[in-house]
């Protein structure tokens, strides 16, 4: 099982970079460290609504004692062209706005009585009901030391410094960062374009009647829903009969948007495992061929695998086995590292944990096969799942964790540490 | 803090239900419990690719003295009208067929010559490169109890079982039962569609040329980002100029599209807070009115707060302060769990733990606030990010938990205990 991880992981690579909108890269990996073009604040600016003031102009400054400066007009967050301030004089100031000339400190508009000659207030009126705010005179009530609530610029970042490094994956304060520094678009590993394709004659779609004999597919839903989760972006081909020509023509036709092709189902012992025969050497099935390889791996579920790669671009396929919880299992522990691979995630494993076996009676589990079964882990235990066969979805759907038990163990008491695999 | 957050979640409603196909309710939270119409699996099937045979036929059977049987042909999955096996005979049989009438259990194909006459095989040859697997003579090895390697009928669910309760997000696994029991369609609540304005006229957008006094817009990038990060579909305005009446257009238009909408900046104290003076009562900032509430919370970052609802329709409006700091960390404590709320999400907080706090010498933190510092969390301590500054986005961009400074803390000693939340 190792052995065939480690293939698939020593032969997909990232995605080449390709340059996205920001809200576009959002969930993906940066390709290059991002340098800052500018010094965040680029300007000295306040980080209160105020007045911007002399520090000598209001020294000793108190209620009972208050500095009555001139007031010589607004200073509002995107001024361009803020005026200076005297001595004796103030400016009224917004959080953001650019410190004005000769000012040296912001005083909040609660330690003023915000011009209205009646104590302190609250806040300022808006400028558009009440303009004679910006000028007039203003009662200060505390004295402010040099540089009382401004904001230097650079104090954040300095022109120069790295603001991300490479690996980074870019959420939503990464997002924000890039845009504060003025960076509309980013070079990042796009997310991979994943075909998933299922297998078999007894497959129809759901919402359809079932004739004797056939059954829904439900392994396409699930897995593009799996590879959507994993960052993927997914698409599902509807069922394919077992007809060699015919899949091997569907595949041709979707290679066009796959950067990774996944198929489910005909990947076994049988005479009508129609992937195996697509893809494989004609008439031998054990040998490699087609570029696609087919193995039988030491686990359960999950025995039967293919994996290679098809068409002239030597696009990367993973052939799952068919049963619902084989495939799912196999998506899991190879599909969903290899995409996360395709997008240079640093981490591309599902998190595990040990957790207490909390079951009625020991777990049996096959020699020589490490197997996968069906868990509820909460609180440091693990309860099984349904059974260990392979078609139950229902006990599946319940589950959010893998109980993993090793090649070499064949019984699991209740008590026992055990790996498990936490999913989503 | 808590008040506000409280008035946020009695206010917000889970969205009206809609029906929607199976991979567009992916994440979504199902309305109704679901029941099987059918049970899986609708019919007696095989678990291997094999023979179908009659137990007594196989009796005692070892590689020394095989059973021989008489082939009557294949049974493939899908084959809607199989036919019987009677004494003395075989069906070779694949996995997913259903078992033909007279066969009582399935012999694996490795168990068995696969019609070669010369020991034990491998696995089946593909029936259209060798048709005559299908007829002639096949030895078998092993005997079989009744009902080996077969799966019964409704073995895995039943027919009026219920499948997945009401309130269960749908994830892939999920997904997948709905698809397996022939659900096309599902009803779910939606997710919700949020609207992301900021606003301030020293805001400029990414990749534009900055003049004196202006800064680029990040907040609205953050922020649709972890809107969409939360669940949402979310879409993004850009920065609205300081100016009542184009916000309040600007807003209106927007109504169309929003479930919710949010804006940043413009609710302080301020002679030209946009969002307080275009949507709160005219002449008393103070006084809820326009259906939006402006609020001073005991917390910092993220003091000034608006909250109420616009519109024909009473969409829920949240405007947050437009420091960078504080308007994500003002998402994550109210916008989030909103969201998740319209959603109809069990779980709408992000998830606390305790953690050590590692750092060289105390945190402080002003007296009467709840402090929200930026930390970066890591086998169980944590370790502050930046300063308390709310315009330190460099910092946050390298922060992966908020670390709380309860209101009555003034001073926080490294290796203290203490609250942390968790981002992304």
């Amino acid at each position: 099982m190792q052995d065939h991880l480690d293939d698939v992981l020593a032969t997909v690579r990232p995605l080449d970079p390709i340059e996205l909108n920001l809200l576009d890269a959002q969930g993906c990996v940066l390709v290059d460290d991002i340098t800052v073009p500018l010094s965040l604040p680029p300007f000295d600016n306040s980080s209160m609504d105020g007045y911007a003031v002399r520090v000598t102009d209001v020294a000793g400054a108190s209620e009972e004692f208050p500095a009555v400066l001139e007031v010589v007009g607004d200073v509002a967050a995107g001024q361009t062209d803020p005026i200076a301030v005297g001595p004796g004089q103030a400016a009224r100031i917004m959080t953001g706005a650019p410190l004005p000339p000769g000012a040296e400190a912001v005083v909040p508009v609660e330690w003023t009585d915000g011009g209205s000659g009646e104590g302190p207030v609250a806040g300022m009126r808006a400028r558009s009901l009440a303009p004679e705010g910006a000028e007039g005179h203003v009662q200060v009530y505390r004295p402010a030391e040099e540089r009382a609530h401004v904001r230097a610029k650079g104090s954040d970042v300095r022109s120069g410094d790295r603001a991300l490094a490479a690996g980074t994956v870019l959420g939503p304060p990464q997002i924000g960062l890039l845009a504060a520094i003025g960076r509309g678009t980013v070079r990042v590993r796009p997310r991979p374009r994943v075909v998933v394709l299922s297998t078999g004659s007894e497959l129809v779609q759901p919402d359809e009647q079932l004739a004797p004999g056939q059954i829904y597919d439900s392994n396409s839903f699930a897995l593009t829903a799996a590879a959507r989760d994993a960052g993927a972006i997914a698409y599902r081909v509807g069922a394919v009969a077992d007809d060699a020509e015919t899949l091997r023509a569907t595949i041709e036709d979707q290679l066009v948007r796959a950067d990774l092709m996944v198929t489910t189902g005909g990947v076994s012992v049988g005479a009508y495992d129609v992937v195996k025969e697509a893809l494989a050497h004609v008439g031998d099935e054990d040998e490699p061929g087609g570029g696609v390889d087919f193995r039988k791996l030491a686990m359960q579920p999950g025995k039967p695998q293919g994996f290679g790669s098809v068409g002239p671009d030597h696009t990367p396929l993973l052939a799952l086995p068919g049963n619902p919880v084989s495939s799912y299992v196999s998506f899991e522990l190879f599909v969903r590292p290899a995409i996360r691979t395709l997008m240079g995630l640093p981490d591309v494993h599902r998190p595990t944990v040990t957790a207490s076996l909390a079951a009625d009676k020991a777990l049996t589990s096959p020699k020589g096969r490490r197997q996968f079964l069906r868990g509820s882990h909460a609180g440091g235990s693990v309860t099984p799942v349904g059974g260990s066969g392979s078609h139950l979805v229902a006990a599946l759907a319940q589950a959010n964790a893998l109980i993993v038990v090793p090649e070499d163990t064949e019984s699991v008491e209740p008590g026992t540490e055990v790996e498990v695999v936490l999913l989503g």
